[in-house]
């Protein structure tokens, strides 16, 4: 934007094409933080995805889906949804740059610590899982260690391939452990499964985390699984979301799909389950749009979001 | 058709594009009712759609899905399908007009009535879900007011935006009800859900319809709930199935596909369930190929006729 | 959005799904005609559509594809692009409502008459050719009967199959010859074709078109066409471009697509060639995403678009 | 059809499920061939491609895409089209069995032998290429050795992989030779492409065909090729169409396409530049649907039966 | 290969298109069977199909998918996947002909039949279902009649439609039954449905199949499910599993789906509920790629032939 | 593989999984130069996309589609193929690492220094442009800076957006100039399209580029095009083709589409007109298979991998 009165479009080489503001919900899009509880921040970034790619799109398109997410005026004040009592901001995507993973991790953590440290909670759409990190050492500068609440078909704590190449999106959770961003005692992990994966789901649990396969919650079920839930986190919660915990037949749209997954009814009640937990920071990760079909798998993600902010509505007063 | 013997393809003014003559199940293409206990009716309409259009290719792709569902010589009168004992015609499709709802809803209505009046069981194959108001005109001029019997993600009991515009896919039971067609005491809506539409629900509710939202169902149980069906139902009833009652998983080809809905083997259970009951008519809706993949999405609705045809066969003689 | 402080989403009511914020180029949203001199604006309707719809969501996925087009510094004042001279706001969408027509053709036209009357430039996207009737409505108010130049594949002069049901997409130039809104014999179509419509092609010609078909464009070449149409127009010019002037193979995702038709290369030279007509209005119609693949169809409907920019540009001083 | 009242579907086991009643253009489904000059057959056969099958899906979404082409009142004779003076039936189509290839080609053969016997004239929807040989049978068992006017990609002369598989798609020309139904001095073809395929053009050429490859039709341009055409053929013509003719561009739903083909307007304009020869049988071949999008290689082909019709509509008087 | 240094591609006649080297999960690819306990062996056959074709490209897609099947080090033995002690070897695919079944039936048959008498077991990627005939004929030759464990939507226990015709996908286990390769007494079938199949069903009972259609499964549940497949067979077991028996939201890549099927869930349950039991030979069959969407389809088959290295890996010591 | 005779298969952390053994024309697949003149070499690395990417899925999709392209016995020496009198193997992919650039482009040029070494021409699938970069390092290590003839939409020649992150795929040539690797006086851009480049192509031209733009190479025709090219380039050449030369109807799957592009005709004879040049190696890029359909932009790129082989076998000895 010059001191003109000419008006450029965005620059390509600044603000990658994939990227832009498609407002969740068509809720306002702004960056005062004074105006808001609650911030959607979109993390345009696949950089991190070892199979199929197009993450990258996963912003765009679950604001796009989220258009068909319903508000209207209500009779009776328990019947109206999270907005009478939130204020809820579009707050824009992280510039993404090109080609390199380092700096747009640094970004996306620059990007939203001013959030946190604003009282402000971020929900992050992703993008891949690697842009956990850098939401997690935002919410920890602000929150300290953070119990992890993890719905995922992958329990994404492999060591990295080579300490020079620390970072994809399978080895989020070693790092963070390692930074000291969570506390692996208070964390739970729901939907691990996939072939022969009992190595590290041992080696997960034996590091600290509360895994429940998938198998594992199919057999105890919903109620359950939220005790146990419940029993496990203690003090500020950070709730990571892989779309691909549900089963490729509710989320075709995503890099590493593993069958035998959640139903969108058990995963949409698992997350309605968790209304009281003082959750402090959320992400849904891995919607990747070329391999989505009918707009499923972000519809699925933005109703997710939509249970997200209720969630943020029925939070205890800290 | 001139009186000479020249012959001259469909004119593409007078009748639509997509709509013709592929019957269901290869059924004999008829309108001589004297002949026949049910009609197969398309309805290719799609101008009440709000979100995504392509209902109006619904009929022709319930067709053609048609063509796998199967019917053989069996051995023992038991096992007969439903064509031992029902007269079924594919009835051809509403002649549709260009960009006028009005016109449109009196021409699925001129259609309908005199297959009521010839005591003919209709099944109508839409469209979206709009063509249900015209279709209970027909029926409740034969029939006086009905039992309504709804499976939908959405109630469709939503206020017109404008007095003067009062129609579109989400208000038909409002303008049905206003116009005496169906008795909410004796009705009965499964399979509501959606974000915030508690207010709705209770709205429904307090006009008198028992509705099952899709979490009661998946609480309560098929049994449960074709026990409250059969207890609330009385006279004749229309079944009006929308296919986004189904998940978007089992059911991707919609216009405003809803999260976290029916399993198809949840569907058919339940239509299965209803044998017995005295419905008099009946529709399929909403569903919208050019969202469908591998024509799953009409292969169910196809599956959910022939489940309709059942029940005709099994109905109480009158 | 009311007086407090608290924050709404859209309502889906009041601003159907399909339209939104994408803007084009990314350029700056704005309603303030002070500071524009070409306005783009979004007509998401499509019930004038007579076989594929879809072309509601033409606008968004045109602001989607548009983000591929680069603007980026030059070094010399030839070389730069035509935002150095142009001020070019993205003006959002028409509010569209549900399933009546004449209320949607009013509402393109009052949004469109301010910016005519303010002396700036719209060029809206379609939505289905029938929003060029209002465009044109709007267009007249302020420079009278218009030149058109038009490129389709139908000539769209078609009369309505019923007085009472005089609009859609087939029967625009008919109804805006009749309101005098358009001068036939300061009027070009260009790329007409698909079978045996020589007879509307005759009757074009007689009521004063100067038609080329495409199979006279593809024998004559771009140069003699543009010398035709130079020789043809005269003051205020309307240019009106269907997608479907492309053949299927270049823009498959439209309504009514016909075979043999022009190339992208000859469509976007014939635009090119333009440069320096004074040209009033503009839209590109009939993008329908839902059978667009890989985005392509959007993806040349948004270069044509900037072509238009460009012909703006280099439009003379009036 | 039993001599009661029972009304039944078509039985899957008889009549395949791919296989039905959807008329081209909506034209009058009939087998009185009294009342027909000319007969649309389907012939769902793919059990002879050797690589992407699925033209048996090809007679069934030709029929469908075909219900976008014109024909409407106009008001001077020589505007009017080919239904003034053609008598066109939509005859069905052959009922093909599962697996076995020879019984197939002699039910392709039994079908059309009575409507050649009769003096109409068959146009043939395949299908894979392998129907063109009983098509042949059937003609030339009326009409003596045909000329063959071919376009295709590929010449489908190869001898066959062994003495006791005499037949598959690439082999039809080989055999029709062999069996006397084709007179290669008197054939052409047009369009033969693919990589390093000129071994076989030589094997061609040295057997007495015109062989005209795609790059030497796209040196000579069309009026050339007509000309060569118009020079070679005599007496009674058998035109058989192969999609990939196209390139795959313009004709992705085919099973073998072969890049750098020809255009949809050069191969319309090549079929419009046959009227006036005296072709006795047409077929159109290889349209593949589960590889189309957007219905456009299926919209090509059903143009292209169209220019047939009017080819038939011009022939001489015999 | 020639005996002098020129290389050759494969030869397009020989080798058809839609077969090739493709290594599940990247194993070996060899034809030492003394080097393998099971070998991955493709049948790229599909002309037994009767509806949608396409299954000849299901080994090339299983194998792809099968890439993202993890196997990697693990700390503990029992953490340790079915290649610790299994020796796993991709064998290639049959050299399938075009156009001529019985051929293709000899030759699946003929190149099984070493496996078998080497003391392999051989996991068959289909191709449709014919091609388990010729590998039960292999699998007798050497083990005499087997128990059959088939997993299906439908019983492929038809009467052939003419003695002359004997084959198709529907007829295969008639014509296992009469050649003596099964024992009906010994075999259970799990997940049979469709509309009206109660006559076949019956027939299949009567015969003697243990036969658990999907609705009984549905009410029975897993345990039940896999403790009456214990309770019945007996000996040396082929497991045949038809990816159709899978519900079409988890499944939607094959030829005839049929609604209301099994979870992903479901079905990976049941096969690991097969560990222990002495199964001789296995085959997964008509994943049919061209209607596969986001590859889910392929990959629920991938992991089920995972599963049945787990059942080899398991198996009782003979 | 270990010392034992247990067999695994690969392992994801060290081959991801969108890489493998899928041999190029089937060729025999081997890391023997020795016994090579070509090597086909996949280099399945996408991270230096800016838009969409998927091109790591290219070269696996390129050798499936190459799977169609003929090469059989011929009777005539100068029908032979290239395989006559050259010696081509399939190379295998590059080893790519997750989510970091350097380590990737360092692991391409380190696989293909030797084979330039040996004197072996590599022809590498990519993969996006980027990985020109690195091949041309392995190049100009044996050969020296390079004529370097570039057929491309894009120019590639941005500077980098910060020095610290020198590459992606638009940065490619800057960086290969500033390394000496190519002689800019002996180059030629073709292609070169899209909205307002004239910038960059001003800069391109002043640096030494012989650049001609896709609207120059339509004015003047393949033959100019190729003279102009004889006349520029000398010495050893690199051949480097970006799939989205093409217009995007002809290669829908790529990343960064631009409308008004070549046909395939064009491009393939462009190619075919090179025979004789003294290139030294060969890439083909960008094609991205999530964005194909019916694989049409990888058989493009696979036939103009043949008539790059052609081009190998045309050489003049050196």
């Amino acid at each position: 934007m010059t001191s003109d009165n000419r008006l450029f479009p965005a620059d390509w080489q600044q603000a990658p094409r994939f990227q832009g503001m498609f407002s969740f919900m068509r809720l306002p899009i702004s960056r005062d933080l004074s105006k808001a509880d609650v911030a959607i921040v979109g993390a345009p970034f696949d950089l991190g995805v070892m199979h199929r790619p197009g993450a990258r799109f996963g912003p765009r398109q679950i604001r796009i889906a989220s258009a068909q997410i319903r508000q209207y005026p209500a009779t009776a004040a328990d019947l109206w949804g999270p907005f009478q009592t939130l204020r809820v901001l579009d707050y824009g995507d992280v510039d993404i740059v090109a080609a390199y993973i380092d700096e747009n991790l640094e970004r996306i953590r620059a990007l939203l610590a001013p959030v946190y440290a604003a009282g402000v909670t971020p929900i992050v759409l992703g993008g891949d899982h690697t842009i956990t990190l850098p939401a997690l050492r935002a919410a920890a500068a602000t929150h300290g260690p953070l119990s992890l609440l993890h719905f995922d078909a992958h329990p994404d704590y492999w060591p990295p391939p080579s300490p020079d190449r620390p970072y994809h999106h399978g080895t989020v959770y070693r790092a963070a452990e390692q930074e000291g961003l969570i506390d692996l005692q208070r964390s739970v992990q729901v939907g691990i499964r996939g072939t022969i994966s009992m190595a590290i789901v041992e080696e997960c649990r034996a590091a600290g985390f509360h895994l429940i396969t998938a198998d594992e919650f199919a057999a105890q079920g919903i109620a359950a699984t939220l005790e146990q839930i419940r029993g496990r986190v203690r003090g500020p919660i950070y709730l990571s979301l892989d779309i691909d915990s549900a089963d490729p037949a509710f989320a075709p749209g995503t890099g590493t799909p593993e069958v035998a997954g959640l139903t969108s009814r058990e995963l949409v009640h698992l997350v309605r389950g968790l209304r009281g937990l003082p959750i402090a920071g959320f992400d849904v990760v891995e919607v990747a749009p070329p391999y989505d079909h009918a707009e499923i798998t972000a519809l699925l993600a933005a109703n997710l979001v939509y249970e997200f902010l209720e969630i943020c509505a029925a939070r205890p007063a800290s």
